[in-house]
């Protein structure tokens, strides 16, 4: 087999990564800059130029580009709804990406990469039904099914996130109330950790911290060290995720869940608690027989490697 | 083409129907007998006899049995589950009706029939991905994405009827409490009388009604004569309902929604009861998008119809 590479780009509302990466998923050069740098006035060039300077560094020929980003439409090849992005106007990256770069250039939903990344890979490598949930800023998803990325009828799939977990719950960014990102996700936590700062007496190292310092970060900490207060937060993000996945896990009857993002890491024992309350909300048959677990592509990586892979599994083997 | 004919054969708690179907559905021959007659010792025999008996008046050439059942094992060929039917213990009914009638046969899940019915001859004949919602003495369901029925890693999907709509709600045939199929199915419907019943204080020509008259059937009789007890029944129904659908229309985006069972004509509007309440709970780029109609296969015939349906869709055209 000829060696080739894809260049994998991860446009996320921080910070844009980039790696290049072989067939194995081995990634030999990276590169990484702010996505909303102050002054920047033309990130298309800034990307391109981050791409043509890590290029420089291919070992193999480049067998394709995969961009992955939120709010982006594959088919058409345009970002136009990402509001943490900066294109204040709908932009063909993907054509943009192909020309500048002379390279076959694919363009995927940032939760969409995740799992390529998880098939090639991670996990699912011999999954023909798998989940992915990234737990982020806000809840991503993405869905495996009979051995495809469930698009849907109308390009709309996986929006788990806007799920109704509480009927006139919490106010969402999207406008409505309850939706499930509001309670599971890094800003659900946290926003579990004010309520619970109201509602409980018990003390917890979280009160004496500025609101700025009330992360995901710091409430994952203060939970792998005993808080009372952080461990009830996560106790309540894992039964709602479970009961979630449970509906999901009844339909559809995956072979794993993998989650994602950074407050995957959350606490050893985030996934064995997903799990249980998954289980508890399954009929027998079922018990015990979906894997939950965390992904092991690595929460800095895994976007560029699935946009990696998109381009591998797009492309036949050589 | 050659003219072929397909028999199928719908196992239910209380008849067996079968039909003569050719490829274009058109029904040729029908019979129906009751599953659990008195003193009837040997099912497999009578269903035999049925068969042999419909045969005769077949015009065309058989191309294959097709038999639609709850509880089965299509990769098996048994029924074993299935507490309404006269099988004690698991029975190979694929292999025995293949032995004794010389024909091609195939055994298919009651829900998996009759959406495969849909893609055939219904609605769905243009789509790649709907949802099917069998409103019955229970609630089953089937999901076909990216353009195939989904059976799931361990062929266990599509139960939708037993996600917990409520927790800690009514205690389900399951044995656990608050499945969506204890509110949402021809029982909840009954079940939700009873308890408004007690609950509320207006008058309704329900309360007249000795219990064993309250079905699914008189409830929707009084619904559509403006009896309000039962219309707000139907209403708790298609609120229930159309809330479990909007979480499935945002994760796998469907391009239809169809009803079928006894109960899916309960009133003209109960369909666009349940569209309105979908849509009310989905994101704005989902709203309209995705059609919620009833099936037009016929509860008497759906059955025989998806059975059939599954003998043409799994055999070559010739």
């Amino acid at each position: 087999m000829l060696s080739t590479l894809a260049l994998g780009v991860d446009i996320g509302g921080t910070s844009t990564k980039l790696s290049l990466v072989d067939r194995s998923g081995v990634i030999l050069q990276r590169a990484v800059f702010p996505t909303q740098s102050n002054g920047q006035t033309d990130y298309p060039t800034t990307l391109v130029e981050a791409m043509q300077k890590l290029l420089q560094y291919a070992p193999y020929p480049l067998e394709g580009i995969g961009v992955g980003a939120p709010g982006c439409d594959p088919v058409s090849g345009y970002i136009s709804y990402a509001v943490n992005l900066p294109f204040s106007t709908p932009f063909p990256i993907r054509d943009f990406l192909s020309q500048k770069l002379c390279a076959h250039t694919v363009l995927v939903k940032d939760s969409t990469a995740a799992a390529l990344g998880e098939k090639m890979w991670g996990g699912a490598r011999q999954m023909e039904n798998f989940v992915l949930v990234a737990l982020g800023t806000g809840l991503g998803s993405a869905f495996y099914i009979n051995g495809k990325i469930v698009e849907g009828g109308h390009g709309l799939a996986s929006e788990l996130g806007h799920t109704i977990a509480v009927p006139d719950g919490r106010k969402c960014s999207c406008g409505r109330h309850g939706c499930l990102e509001t309670y599971v996700s890094a800003t659900g936590l946290r926003r579990t950790c004010q309520a619970l700062m109201g509602q409980e007496i018990i003390p917890s190292a979280l009160r004496e911290l500025p609101q700025s310092a009330l992360t995901a970060k710091t409430i994952s900490l203060a939970a792998k060290e005993g808080d009372p207060l952080a461990q009830m937060a996560l106790e309540d993000l894992s039964r709602r995720l479970g009961n979630a996945l449970a509906a999901i896990v009844l339909q559809t009857d995956p072979e794993g869940i993998f989650l994602s993002g950074g407050l995957s890491n959350a606490g050893p024992m985030l996934a064995e608690r997903v799990a249980h309350h998954m289980n508890a909300q399954l009929l027998p048959a079922f018990r015990g027989k979906v894997k939950v677990e965390v992904s092991r592509l690595g929460a800095d990586t895994a976007g560029t490697l699935g946009a990696a892979a998109q381009v591998y599994l797009g492309a036949p083997v050589t």
